[in-house]
């Protein structure tokens, strides 16, 4: 019986220790495992890597996609066919996919197809999103390791801001990840478990209001010199314009989307004559693997691991989940839910977990087991030694 | 015997372990220590904290200037004036300041007014700035933890990169710090010792040539499908004119000058038709303690104690330098250089450094020590335990 793995969607810094998980578990169970090059981008060229011989410890400290992602929706009815043509060829019995939203999507419609079809194929989703934006379970792998790289940014940056302000820059402002949730932009907030935070957040939860937001930043200067800002991407005007439209168009008449870091400072430094300074991390806060969560890494590897025996139980078409059993100690149950009960979904952060510009107890509660723990990866020449496998 | 030190300029993850190695040292060499809070700025408000029996340990791992610093240079004769009359009413004898190129100027500016006005003051500059640009020394404190920052950050940006691009996103570019020199973009490259990094690095000290860069891209992206872009914020036309010029005015007409990672990007996706992500990593890269080098903050500590020590020689007048005495195994000798000699001037990266768009073999050998060893700060709750001290 042959199994096949693949990743997709925006990597993680953990989405390998998932990888490992499945693999591992699928190697102890006697499967056949192999791996889609470049998720189902790469599956529908034969791109397959024979992982049954494969040294995988490197993926338990690796960041990003070790095996390639892909941003493909399966929305076309001939990619369908050549990929049932090549599971059959192949005689894939197994698929595990490794994404989010739109990949618990494919999951779904491919084990569908397979029912329709009479094609013996057993679908298990492995949860994975900086976002933590999945239904279902209590969160995502990858988000404590995001989580934990934006607290520990914005501490940093508070330390900065705060030798500074006296007489030069009083406002930071960091664009966060998370389009359409604030779970990473809250995670801004965290620091002040230990004494320094993000000042005010701004949640695409939340719609931006211009006045009360700078009136807010105004009282925090006024109180303190300095103010530090996390804003996520997503941040949107009460009618759903997005903030970060820049509000004009380039020389060959394009209107400007642009970082909403930016937009913010630019009102900040306009309208409150206040020197800023903006940072985005992008790439780096999703694969800052130096820096990823313990929690984080050992419940990715058992996602990866848990999905390979509800596919041998014959729990399939389903995707595997977290379910918060306590938060002190914590403690959590693996479980699963059906994939059509995720795909394409959004959980947005729960109205108590903030209160405006700040987040409540219930965040912290909810997310520091979360970022907790320091598995350093090995370092060689002052640098991380992470490995790179050679797909072509 | 009063002595009196104080932090200015941009900050770094290591100016505190200067200052630890200041303090600790003054203390055990029987001086009667004060910091002065904000470097000049708040010395002139005699702002000043008592240091003979505060506790220091939190300097060796909190970011950031621990006693505010400061971005005032003295060109103002009553500035000056009020600053002796505070330090005679005070009877500060010894001044060890903590700065970059400005920060030299007025420590030299301060020993030549004491001797003009017969007061007994012995001035040291402690070096410090991520931008590695004083001259006379081999390197600085605080360079070697940026660059691991860089080197580090590019690596798991450019991992990222390398899972998206197949359907996604095919051009990185991450903007660094650097309005003069490029040391600091130079270490984007560094990564390349354990297999990956910047695939194209942009340098203040090469003038940038649009078509030249864009074919080098086009050339990376035909070669291997992605291209990682370092930029640094100081890039310039031949003609000097910087590249972050927008190119455009806003509402009220004012000239955009933003940033040039966002310039470099809109050139790749309107002239080469390719989708691009932008990573700002701004103040995140000088005050990221989580991931210094152990080198740098040995470094930056025996440079503070080098200061009293040569104050009490007698050797004033003069800032702490480092020479390199070996490359493999890495050895530094401690030594001094006047500080008019230091003070406004930038040591640009060398030519043989440096090669078109990437960094040369002589580079590594030059870096690579500078971002030895990993002092991870202590972690509570999954986070760094930054020590604030109250400096109202």
């Amino acid at each position: 019986m042959k199994a096949l793995y693949a990743q997709s969607g925006g990597v993680t810094s953990v989405i390998n220790a998932s990888a490992y998980g499945v693999l591992d578990e699928a190697r102890k169970n006697g499967l056949e495992i192999y791996v889609g090059i470049n998720g189902v981008t790469g599956i529908l060229k034969e791109k397959f890597l024979d992982a049954n011989d494969l040294d995988i410890e490197f993926l338990k400290y690796t960041p990003a996609g070790a095996f390639g992602s892909c941003r493909k929706k399966l929305k076309n009815d001939a990619d369908v066919e050549k990929l049932f043509e090549i599971f059959r060829k192949n005689d894939i019995r197994y698929f595990f996919y490794n994404g989010g939203n739109d990949s618990m999507d494919t999951a779904w419609r491919l084990q569908l197809e397979a029912q329709k079809r009479g094609y013996e194929l057993k679908v298990v989703g492995v949860p994975k999103t900086i976002d933590n934006d999945l239904p279902h379970t209590d969160h995502c792998p990858g988000f404590g390791s995001a989580a934990k790289y934006i607290a520990i940014a914005m501490m940093e940056a508070a330390f900065d801001l705060r030798s500074m302000y006296v007489d030069s820059t009083q406002v930071f402002v960091m664009e966060i990840m998370g389009r359409h949730a604030g779970w990473l932009a809250a995670s801004a907030g965290l620091g002040w478990i230990n004494g320094i935070g993000a000042d005010v957040i701004l949640l695409p939860e939340q719609p931006f209001n211009k006045d009360e937001f700078l009136g807010t930043v105004d009282r925090v200067i006024s109180q303190k010199g300095y103010c530090a800002i996390a804003v996520a991407e997503g941040l949107k005007y009460p009618d759903g314009f997005f903030v970060s439209d820049m509000g004009f168009t380039d020389s060959f008449g394009n209107r400007q989307l642009g970082g909403v870091g930016f937009t913010i400072a630019g009102m900040v430094r306009s309208e409150l004559g206040l020197k800023t300074h903006v940072a985005i991390p992008d790439y780096l806060q999703r694969s800052g693997r130096h820096i990823a969560s313990a929690t984080d890494v050992e419940e990715a590897e058992m996602c990866g691991r848990m999905a390979v025996r509800y596919a041998l139980e014959d729990n399939y078409g389903v995707m595997v989940t977290m379910e918060r059993v306590n938060d002190e100690p914590y403690q959590i149950r693996y479980s699963s839910v059906p994939l059509n009960l995720v795909a394409e979904q959004t959980k947005m952060l729960p109205k108590d977990f903030f209160d405006k510009y700040a987040v409540t107890d219930k965040f912290f509660k909810y997310a520091l087991p979360l970022i907790k723990g320091e598995p350093y990866p090995p370092f060689r020449n002052g640098l991380p030694e992470y490995k790179l496998l050679n797909l072509k």
